[in-house]
């Protein structure tokens, strides 16, 4: 038997031979397609500096907590990961080499090997042995001008490239690439609206009084859907195509003038009981629909997560430090007096998120299979993996087919992981359409326009690009 | 690369050359058998009455929610897929033609290309380029007899077909087949106990006074439940075999009369809280248990649908438009009230149906495994397809095997899908056996066994045939 | 085509040709290797005494209730499954031979298939013909010497055992097994401590009155914790390396030394509410965390089972009769206050399992990748059987990898299973290895050397062995 029974350029594709070369075909048509990426975290900062990345192990551990958790969940302490936290390049480096088994099997070994392999041309798999020579390697080759972030973002082929970014962020750096001459592709900025509609989240009354002062409004609840607004606006001058928001489940609910007042009078002092708090979250997030029906930016909703679970980490270490933990999350009676309102309004594109795969055969893929106004998201967070996105193409497919769907989301801080995961999914796509036509469920021909308007079509009709 | 690799003949089977042999040789046992259909709702009058199919847009769009609801999705309005709101037939096909792609890989996709081929001859894949062509040829087709209602029944070798009925329904249709001297398949109602168990229902107190009046029972509790009983007495001459009842969650409970009695004056008067409601409501459910113990019909149970979700779809165009949306369901603590009453009776059988498949592994397939009155419905509504079935199978057949099960339920309203919906199970059967016996779980003699029994003992026992 | 098309040594392997190769050369590296146990339910005693099995029916039926309850389901009565009450061994072995079809693609039907095999060397399928042939052969060998418990545990080469043990138990069987000179094998007791910290167990006050008496402790909760602590004490003095503990849902809380006392006072009455006693036994879930920071034994959790569905079944037949039914679980918001307080503390080894599939992807293994102190538990009760594992692992791995859980855990009463369960374990873990080293996901070295820690130094780690 070979050792390597699988050509790495056949990676993820199906085993019969008959669907590998169905599959391959489809797969061949994208891809080298251009990347749409209209969700993400890569700092507009990042592209506008366009500083050297600094060594392999901040690039590749130190901001990725995908890996870092991992590595802390088997022993290894945070702070020993993390470079700001003076450990040693070097030693963190050698740390994940010595760490391979660990990862062994989850999407992050996966993205690292491609990275390692398309990026840098290292094909070896890292190990305790090569690890030193190999973070030499890297460290050469990222003072080279060609790894500077925006020669990659060219070199990825990323046409557009969203941000997130807080409303009150004047988005200087974006206007630094917008105004770039030698930079083409466009990186747009999205309003990411979580601090400001949710009165348990940190800080809240801090944040609603720097919004309402930002812009000048008098602090009642209409003063404050009118600073919401007028940021809106600030970001549509500025590209925005999409207005973000997380809540740990998508409860919306529609208050009269008055409710809604005197809950935000008293979200504005910190004196919301639990229950009124979700109340609260639950109006704005219908007003945030009730927004994108006037001005039509895309709501995408990230649903169902227990944020920064760990309270000494959070402590010690931030939030994003890879205790997010889904939970157990509803649309069906949740969204309904948000659809009941506006779930028919030809100007609202509403974009669902979950990491409860539960959801996708309940209640996403029927909810998108009706309401021309939801599309199912792609798979978020743990769930964007080569299995998990073939159980979610398999649970939401024969009810709703591929038209409702975001197209693929990479939801990234590591640009350099961004090819990486949009091939995994182009791929997966290509292997799971591969199925189908060798199944007879579907023509070949039909099979080669939806993989290709996955990566283009689909993802500019659902977020009006 | 062929550019169709799987004969149409070999559709869903496996690609394994020796799985799919085994596959092919398990279906082939099956193709031809007769069809129980032994729930749905294919309106008796349509055999009663025996009229043409008037077109092809009314018969494969405008009468099939799961076709309108994806094409609603996309953007089409229902009022311009509706033949009955005046839309043109022609046109309502072209939209169909138009939307290939918004379909593909859905099951609604897939029994239209069966239905075309088997029912019509139609070869070729709907497209826009052919739509009028196939149209004329369908409504040339449609004129001849042997496509009558009952012309096809006969041909489909339907043997039982039940419907779903109102227990005030006079039956009248059901007599005219029952009487018929050409008919020779059985025609069978059904009691669906919905809309007079759940206050919560539109217009309870009404069907209540109805149901009263219709027996001339006392507005009594105990008045209430002797006329229910007098009405299934009333199915059962007439060859009804089951009562259905479509509830949110199926939580059941065991009152007092006088708690009954005092709830049930409330639900006259339509003065119950939420809470009283879903208890009476849960009250009702174990009383037609206790009924199906006396008079021996099965008691189907579809738990877990929110109905009619979108509030202004169901003003605009009435009830069972595309977008009764699932919920979350359990079944575990629910069903403990009704099943430590009647769980052992040998006179009950229960079958349970949901569209939370987290049910399956979790909930419906240990209950199956040790209640003897307990049966695992086949996939329902969005689950009723290839994959979901595979998955359905997968979840339950390690705990409970294939024998507490109800075999398959086409639930369908359109009676030309009914011989392409239970294609797809046979098939899909077939797959999940061939896997079995190719991987040493279980002796070719067995799978042949099962594959038989699946088409005839298993629902000729579920449903007491 | 042939009637066995896969040789039963290739049983459960996969069907390409290049996978099968590679899923085979995994798994004969583990074929052989020595069996860890360390949860289940063999009694000591069993051992201690080391008498050899009366019958074929008791053996394979009557004292596995993964059996009784699948006859039961069909319509057998439990008392003509059991040879205690006073069924005919070999009517029962008859009842058995001729349920072959609805044991069928069970978990059940494939180890008795395996068990008669291996232990037994009877390699037909069995069969109302041969019924009473195998019955006489099987009650034959019980008679010899090799087949009695400590001959089976040696060929077996069941090096760890774990047994599940009450508190006050004595644990004279396992001191007699440590002191037997020709036992090399070790059989270790276990702490379940269900009954001694949920007021809502049968007989709470009663279980919590003789635990304090039996160390001499006051009845405070001060000498309740005391009182666990000793009989900890004395459980690791005779091997014991885990407490395992049955909730019905795993919620953690952190109570005053004040509430916990009241709290434990109203335990001891029997006048808790039933909220009261869920908050009493979620602060023990808690206690029982820090006890094993101080003294180390690894915490086991078995959540979301309702126990002893069936009240009736319950009356007349006792626990542990086949209607524990699995309820919908989360371990998020449920295990955050235990996590808080303890999630990072090097001592705790915390190991999850569940019956709720659905908490894999979303919770377990989000949580296991994070905190070091989280295992995820192998496939419990409905779910250790060869499909379940595979979704097991497709919905753990990619956010977790391998390194996090358990290893496989057979919790059986069944001796002569254990084999049986654990090559299942195996065949399956080499499948599905097999299938990532083929997608191009893993190097076939990374396989080779995790297929082999799961059967050694992942087990060992996780329980500390």
């Amino acid at each position: 038997m070979p050792a390597s029974p699988t050509p790495w350029g056949d990676r993820l594709l199906p085993r019969h031979p008959v669907t590998r070369d169905i599959a391959r075909q489809l797969y061949e048509r994208v891809a080298g397609a251009p990347i749409i990426s209209p969700h993400g975290h890569v700092p507009a900062r990042l592209l506008a500096d366009d500083e050297p990345f600094t060594d392999p192990a901040s690039l590749f551990v130190s901001a990725d907590h995908y890996v870092t958790r991992q590595l802390h969940a088997s022993g290894v302490r945070l702070d020993a990961l993390s470079v700001a936290h003076g450990a040693d390049p070097r030693e963190v480096w050698r740390t994940l080499a010595g760490h391979a088994h660990v990862l062994a099997g989850t999407a992050s070994a996966f993205w690292l090997r491609d990275e390692l392999a398309s990026v840098f041309g290292i094909e070896d798999e890292l190990t305790p042995g090569n690890a030193d020579e190999v973070f030499d390697r890297i460290s050469a080759l990222l003072r080279q001008p060609d790894y500077r972030p925006r020669s990659l973002l060219r070199r990825f082929g990323i046409r557009v490239l969203a941000t997130t970014d807080d409303p009150l962020d004047p988005l200087a750096a974006h206007r630094v690439l917008a105004d770039s001459t030698t930079l083409t592709e466009r990186v747009l900025p999205t309003l990411r609206a979580d601090a400001y509609i949710d009165p348990a989240a940190a800080n809240f009354p801090l944040n609603a009084e720097k919004l309402l002062s930002a812009v000048g409004a008098a602090a009642t609840f209409g003063g404050y859907l009118g600073a919401l607004k007028d940021r809106r606006a600030y970001f549509i001058e500025r590209g925005a195509f999409s207005v973000d928001v997380g809540v740990t489940d998508p409860a919306t609910a529609e208050l009269t003038a008055a409710e809604a007042e005197s809950l935000f009078q008293h979200a504005l002092a910190g004196t919301l009981s639990p229950a009124q708090q979700r109340l609260f979250r639950a109006h704005m997030l219908l007003q945030l629909a009730a927004m994108s029906v006037e001005d039509g930016l895309v709501l995408t909703i990230h649903a169902g997560v227990y944020r920064n679970h760990s309270a000494s980490t959070l402590d010690q270490f931030g939030p994003d430090t890879g205790h997010d933990i889904p939970v157990s999350t509803g649309f069906t009676r949740e969204l309904k007096p948000l659809l009941d309102r506006f779930g028919l309004e030809p100007n609202l594109h509403l974009i669902l998120f979950t990491v409860d795969e539960t959801a996708y055969s309940r209640e996403l893929a029927p909810l998108a299979g009706f309401y021309p106004t939801v599309y199912i998201g792609a798979p978020w967070w743990f769930l964007d993996a080569p299995d998990a996105i073939l159980r979610w193409r398999s649970a939401i497919t024969e009810t709703a087919g591929f038209y409702r769907t975001s197209g693929f989301i990479d939801d990234t801080r590591a640009l350099l992981s961004i090819p990486a995961r949009h091939d995994v999914s182009r791929r997966t796509d290509a292997a799971f359409l591969a199925r189908y036509v060798a199944a007879g469920r579907m023509p070949l021909a039909m099979a080669e326009r939806i993989i290709s308007d996955l990566v283009d079509a689909i993802p500019a009709a659902a977020f009006k690009l």
